[in-house]
């Protein structure tokens, strides 16, 4: 059961216009802080500079973290250098890189002026790696202990630094060079006797990522070994940050999305459906749109092809559609399952034969369903078309299914062959190719067995 | 850098073949057992078996849960009771579960038979919820603490209950009567004097899911609220399990692959590609391929209506793949932005208005591209067709995608507000709808433009 807000903007608004600082701090204290955020967000600016001054600092850095990026560069623009100050006081160095690259030039300026000269080196050097490299989205907040550290020094060290550390549940072991040599968890820490030693207790064989590294092979890294934190190290091994769990959840969910738009006929975009603007939107969608219509000249110029048998037989154009349809949804039900199975990691090239061998049977079992279907289907609708004809569009989709399923299911593994990504094999290439395959096959099987 | 495992499958055979007890150990203990479970999982039965005996048995039983599922059952099969026993005292109850949700009735059976009275009932208690449910994916080990507790003994208590516990880095707080009061994190714990009160560190504001509420949801409170565990209540609010951020993921990545097969027209199937059978994969896929067959008919019978002048202008024909491609391209681009958007909570029904007036700029940007790109592709490609053909195929595919783009957007949000899966509105529906409105828009402009 999720705790219900009951706290209204009404009463929010009435309490920030009375002055109510008492009021305003216990509900701050009672409440979730995500949920408030929701609410602050519709607050006037005016109410939210009072509100932040009223509120404790740490609670109004984190309720600043929740806010979105318009309201935060309004409060931003309104602070004085103190008041920022006093923020960046209470954020954490990744949450302060967050927010600072969706910022202008002017606010990121405004508010390094206002950063401890410390706190500015560490913005800095997060701000100089690429985007979407583990080092732009790692944090610099950990703690670190010595191999020679007794339990009972570890613990002093863990409650000194864990004041401002993103996560205490692990610690890192470096070397006097800040080389990385292994990772201790407070459990086991705890667990031991005071008189232990770290080297003793850590692990030395620590999983870790390159700052350098893709955030996707960080997330890989996080979900195949089951880990909350991993630290990140530079080119010498040297520990520099750490990345835990939950800002992995956002990046395995980017990266979805990313797939799914180009599964979509859609160039991937960043950023979110209602900030994106109408012409980045138009640009990434209409380029398959362009390339669809080349292939479909060339289907439509199959079509014009056999224009003496429709023609002679009119009826044969009224199954077009069904067997395009037939042809780009078996196709595009192939290349979905094989290229989610690629995603989580299911499929590789190495079960490229139990694939093909999967889609040729169920093919051949949906074809034949299909056929039999498509046959009664047309002997109760369509009486007059004859014999033939049936025979025809029927055997044309029995025949379709097969092909598209074999098309859709090997394309995304050849892709992952030649190091291309599967996902921008999806529907829109296979339905084109297996449309044109249908029309083909449909207009010869036709002419021969109809005698045109 | 992820430490790159030097073992073979090969080395560990040899290993086992000479009985090098020492070896084997050393290994098991440095290497990572999520990639040694890899090499485990190609050997023989027997090999494994020796190894089991071999190893330190918390190290086989982390072992055994990393491997699939016919190992699993094969290895179950071989043990004794005895050995069962010792197994299931290394497990966390959850694993077990997991374990024994996959396995025949035999083997679970064989299982219980050697647990404990007390991991049985717990056991049992798991089974007993529904599948997806909080219940059925919750961890019964973690650590409380009462609020009268001092911080001395919550740390004796935490050292206690934390050898088998999930987690430590959060306990809950009960009452006498075992509800749930608060939580508190052991960095809160650490940082505090030994004779501070629990009840002065805990938040009381605890957000909690209930046992009978869906995976999903939470998986949602997990990621909206930034936690690493949530705690699991029953409906008198006492505390019966916790569930941890690295078992969501599991469950964000099931959600992720349900919405994408809908998307493409496939019936979600539980399960993985390579296991999932010929029967059940092709019943998954047919369904939506059947419908198809309905609604292709229907587009059909459009064309056949206009058999007229198609005979008069058999240049008309040539165009329908064209024209069909692009509605349902146009309309499932938009449909799977709206979707993801949806997905992933940046759409809600307030955002209606938003994404119509969003659309119908994309689409007018869109339609009015293509429109010129097609007049001079059939100028160049087509000079023959006349200028009036040229302008009715051109208009369609405007007035085409700009009704695609608003059907594709708006129904995904209209199944919002009748409590359906928006999902389920994806391609395979919108194709089909904005194919025949398209077949039909060409036609009338035909009709009429060219006077036929």
């Amino acid at each position: 059961m999720i705790e219900t807000m009951d706290v209204t903007v009404q009463q929010l608004r009435d309490l920030i216009e009375l002055r109510q600082v008492k009021n305003l701090r216990v509900i701050f204290d009672e409440y979730n802080l995500i949920d408030l955020a929701e609410i602050v967000e519709l607050l006037e600016l005016k109410e939210i500079l009072f509100l932040f001054k009223t509120l404790k600092k740490d609670i109004t850095a984190q309720i600043f973290t929740y806010l979105t990026y318009e309201k935060k560069q309004e409060i931003i623009q309104s602070f004085t250098s103190v008041e920022i100050t006093a923020m960046l006081d209470n954020l954490y160095t990744d949450d302060i890189v967050d927010f600072l690259e969706e910022m202008p030039a002017n606010v990121v300026k405004h508010v390094l002026n206002a950063a401890s000269a410390e706190q500015r080196a560490e913005i800095n050097l997060l701000l100089s790696y690429p985007d979407y490299s583990a080092g732009s989205i790692m944090s610099t907040d950990f703690v670190e202990l010595e191999a020679s550290d007794t339990v009972a020094r570890a613990i002093r060290k863990i409650k000194q630094q864990g004041k401002t550390a993103e996560t205490i549940s692990v610690s890192y072991v470096i070397s006097q060079h800040r080389e990385l040599v292994g990772s201790v968890r407070l459990r086991d820490i705890l667990l031991a006797e005071t008189d232990n030693l770290i080297e003793d207790l850590m692990d030395s064989d620590v999983i870790s990522v390159r700052t350098h590294d893709d955030q996707e092979s960080v997330a890989h890294v996080i979900k195949r070994y089951d880990i909350t934190v991993v630290p990140v190290v530079n080119d010498e091994n040297r520990l520099i940050g750490i990345i835990t769990v939950d800002d992995i959840i956002d990046v395995l969910e980017e990266e979805v999305t990313e797939d799914i738009q180009k599964m979509a006929a859609i160039i991937p975009i960043e950023g979110s459906y209602l900030k994106t603007s109408i012409a980045e939107m138009t640009r990434s969608r209409i380029t398959w749109l362009l390339v669809l219509m080349v292939s479909a000249t060339f289907t439509g110029s199959i079509i014009s092809g056999y224009e003496d048998a429709l023609l002679l037989i009119p009826a044969l154009a009224a199954s077009i559609p069904l067997i395009m349809s037939t042809a780009g949804n078996a196709g595009s039900q192939a290349s979905t399952m094989v290229i989610r199975g690629i995603a989580i990691g299911e499929l590789t090239m190495s079960d490229y034969w139990k694939v093909v061998w999967k889609e040729v049977q169920v093919a051949l079992l949906s074809g034949a369903v299909l056929f039999v279907i498509n046959w009664l289907r047309l002997l109760i609708f369509a009486p007059d078309t004859g014999m033939m004809v049936d025979l025809v569009i029927s055997l044309t989709l029995m025949m379709t299914v097969v092909i598209s399923k074999l098309v859709g299911g090997v394309l995304p593994l050849l892709a992952m062959l030649f190091k291309q990504d599967p996902a921008a094999m999806a529907a829109p290439l296979i339905t084109t190719l297996v449309d044109a395959v249908a029309l083909i096959i449909y207009f010869n099987l036709a002419v021969s067995l109809l005698g045109l």
